[in-house]
């Protein structure tokens, strides 16, 4: 990119930066949080509201792609020149549930801006890196007529419940997917002034797990030593899934784990990860885990198995003698190479049945979201293109990681695509994704924008297919 | 009593009894839920409607003591004759919660008849039963001028949430509440049609364990196998409490049980207890418990531990990859003989620090609640008149029975006023007490007014003091 078209779109975003950070803050004012049903026409409304936007950028093609679910954005902007690359753009336009709405310092769709950061539920997961894309389409657009590589478009509003119909879109239209790489803009940076790439994600199973006892509520002085007690039950089935030390104690749970290769725990161990300040991050004195591991190895190559919900009973103040006749878990593991999601969910059935008290009906029901784990080779030419541009724009290297967290995203690209997928996007560890108060810093609203502008030149200049 | 009395009484019931069953429904009306603040004025108006109630069948002192809680309702009306008996007359006019309100048929707070039944929180448990006590004053104030013995009135409004101020009443007001025993309108009938006198009832601890990780909610894939996982930590903790086999592992938990004697053992077994019919009324196919003890063993003579409540992370639809920041849970334990209280849930304290994993802070708060168990000697003068007029109207003799549930009043008036309680009322172990469709027989309602009737007249007979 020369120096005059570099400090052209610069201009540009400074002196329309104002309008985007409104446009911003309206696309976060749309509740669309994915999991529950009462958003549906909220997440309908955002849909609509990407897609206006992808054609104010000037792309040239923009459907509304419907599913089983929630809406697809699909969009193209085809290459002028043979030759040229073309990049897939996926992001998703949804956002986690905002409870619990007591902590947090503003509404979550009510979006704020404090100490140069906004406030708001899918301010970083991912409604802001999904929006940089398509600001520099509009710079581009504006500025040149066009961008200079190919781009295609598809901005997906279940990422947060899984994905559950992405792979059945990309099946459909295969063909108007093609490209010569994926570019994810949903990922999360090693921290915001350290760059990263990504190498692998993990995979994940989602899963409910019901315990009845009785067919009603029943008094504890009444039914004491007679009744089963389904809280009891829980804690007892829960209670054994894991060890002290961290270990996962179901039966064939690790059983499929491909383990490290001395190649893959070198790029671990030269990866820095201060346990004293990370665990200062969350008010801990020690990050915590399964014995035998390191840090990193834990939260990027080992299961885990966490639960996220837990609930029966009398839950108000005070106390009331009851026996409850049910209870309830939510319950999901990360998994990691190798690892057959459904082979996992088949172990953990067993061990709820056979830890299974008398008198307690148990239940077990894998919920949407079963992905497998993700990895790229380090030598793809996009992600060395990348590791260009993070280098020229941090002035140092980007760090090879991979990600504890889950993009079943990268897993339908490989799939049926057999197209590889890079990650590049500006959230933050620490900006509180899922949790209350989730920010996105707006330095890095600039900093994006620049860094996607110099990759599709990079591409264009250097591509040799 | 004398057969005209008999049927004078039985005629006013009979033609009062529809002003009678409106009045019981303006009762019921009235939700007053001692556990929840947001009921404290339905309290207040449920008090002052017990103390109009009193006043209109004739007492001629009532009064409203107010406590460090909700009030108590007292009431005198002293023997004409030297050589009298007396009794007092416990019962309360709270209730517990109405919770889960969607499995009620008809709401909890709105009373409806359904095939000769008061359907209603509180219908049984414990507002029947002192309204009887009430329209059998009433009776003989309307027929005869006043009741043939002394009577002390003493209605509380926390029964349910364990009575924490009575007992300071009762050291307060230590002389107006002399009598020769205590009647309690608060218990649970053997069957509707086999009549039972109570030697003993369990005491209680309720507590509330709050587990903390991390200092808010952090998002599974960035922080899973970083992260203490409250979650994981309670079902940890809870599930290490008892075994399989229905034994508490607490460690000291059963260190203070009195072992049962031969003669205790041979009365509980005199009891006929049909396990089949007794599943089957909850909807299981056996009833479960500790191994090495029969049922009615379990329930009256073995201490438990129950959790009434779990609550912790993301209880919507779908499933959300959260590590939640913090877990609670409710636990109430049934106490036997011997069995001190503090002792007890010390012994629990000490077992969740022990049993609490790295990074996870536990803290355990007692809520109110505590009581040690009851006993009284089969042989007790008020126990055998009891004993007489139970036999006279079911034409046969009741049974001895213990009580799973707590009467921390019988504690209370045994340890300051050295005075025995004999339980009598008309609640039956299948009318769902404390859950939903709590419900009252009619056919009840004149019974144990006659039954009140006749007891106030053989002691008024028999007293020999």
């Amino acid at each position: 990119m020369s120096d005059a078209d570099r400090q052209a779109l610069d201009a540009y975003f400074v002196s329309e930066r104002m309008r985007h950070l409104e446009e911003y803050r309206a696309f976060l004012r749309i509740p669309s949080v994915s999991a529950l049903p009462t958003h549906r026409e909220d997440i309908v409304r955002a849909a609509e509201w990407v897609a206006s936007a992808m054609r104010s950028a000037g792309v040239p093609t923009v459907e509304i792609l419907p599913t089983q679910g929630h809406p697809i954005v699909y969009g193209a902007w085809p290459a002028e020149k043979p030759g040229t690359p073309t990049l897939l753009l996926y992001a998703h336009y949804d956002t986690q549930p905002a409870d619990p709405l007591n902590e947090w310092t503003t509404p979550p769709f009510e979006p704020t801006i404090r100490d140069g950061r906004m406030y708001a539920r899918g301010a970083s997961d991912d409604k802001g890196n999904l929006f940089l894309t398509l600001k520099v389409v509009e710079a581009y657009s504006v500025l040149y007529g066009r961008p200079p590589i190919g781009l295609i478009f598809l901005f997906e509003g279940e990422e947060e419940i899984g994905s559950p119909n992405l792979q059945a879109c990309i099946q459909e239209h295969k063909e108007r997917l093609r490209a010569e790489a994926t570019l994810s803009a949903d990922s999360v940076m090693w921290a915001h002034d350290i760059p990263s790439l990504v190498l692998g994600s993990k995979g994940l199973i989602a899963l409910q797990i019901d315990v009845q006892g009785a067919e009603s509520d029943l008094h504890s002085g009444l039914h004491g030593g007679l009744a089963p007690n389904p809280l009891n039950a829980l804690t007892t089935i829960l209670g054994s899934m894991w060890a002290l030390d961290g270990k996962v104690q179901i039966e064939g749970f690790y059983d499929e784990v491909r383990p490290l290769s001395e190649q893959e725990k070198a790029e671990i161990a030269a990866v820095p990860f201060d346990e004293a300040s990370y665990a200062r991050s969350i008010g801990l004195a020690a990050p915590v885990g399964e014995q035998g591991y390191g840090p990193l190895e834990r939260n990027w190559a080992r299961p885990t198995l966490d639960i996220n919900g837990i609930w029966g009973g009398f839950q108000g103040e005070g106390s009331k003698t009851v026996i409850a006749r049910e209870a309830h878990a939510k319950i999901t593991c990360r998994l990691v190479p190798d690892q057959v999601p459904s082979n996992v969910f088949a172990a953990i059935e067993r061990h709820i049945q056979t830890h299974c008290p008398t008198g307690i009906t148990a239940s077990v029901q894998q919920t949407a979201g079963s992905s497998s784990a993700f990895a790229i080779a380090p030598t793809h030419p996009v992600l060395r293109v990348a590791h260009e541009v993070l280098r020229a724009s941090y002035d140092r290297d980007p760090l090879l990681i991979r990600l504890g967290g889950t993009l079943p995203v990268a897993d339908y690209f490989q799939q049926d695509l057999g197209q590889d997928i890079v990650f590049l996007a500006w959230s933050m560890p620490d900006e509180h994704l899922h949790g209350p108060d989730e920010f996105f810093r707006l330095e890095n609203f600039d900093r994006g924008m620049r860094i996607y502008a110099d990759l599709f030149e990079r591409l264009s200049e250097q591509w040799d297919s």
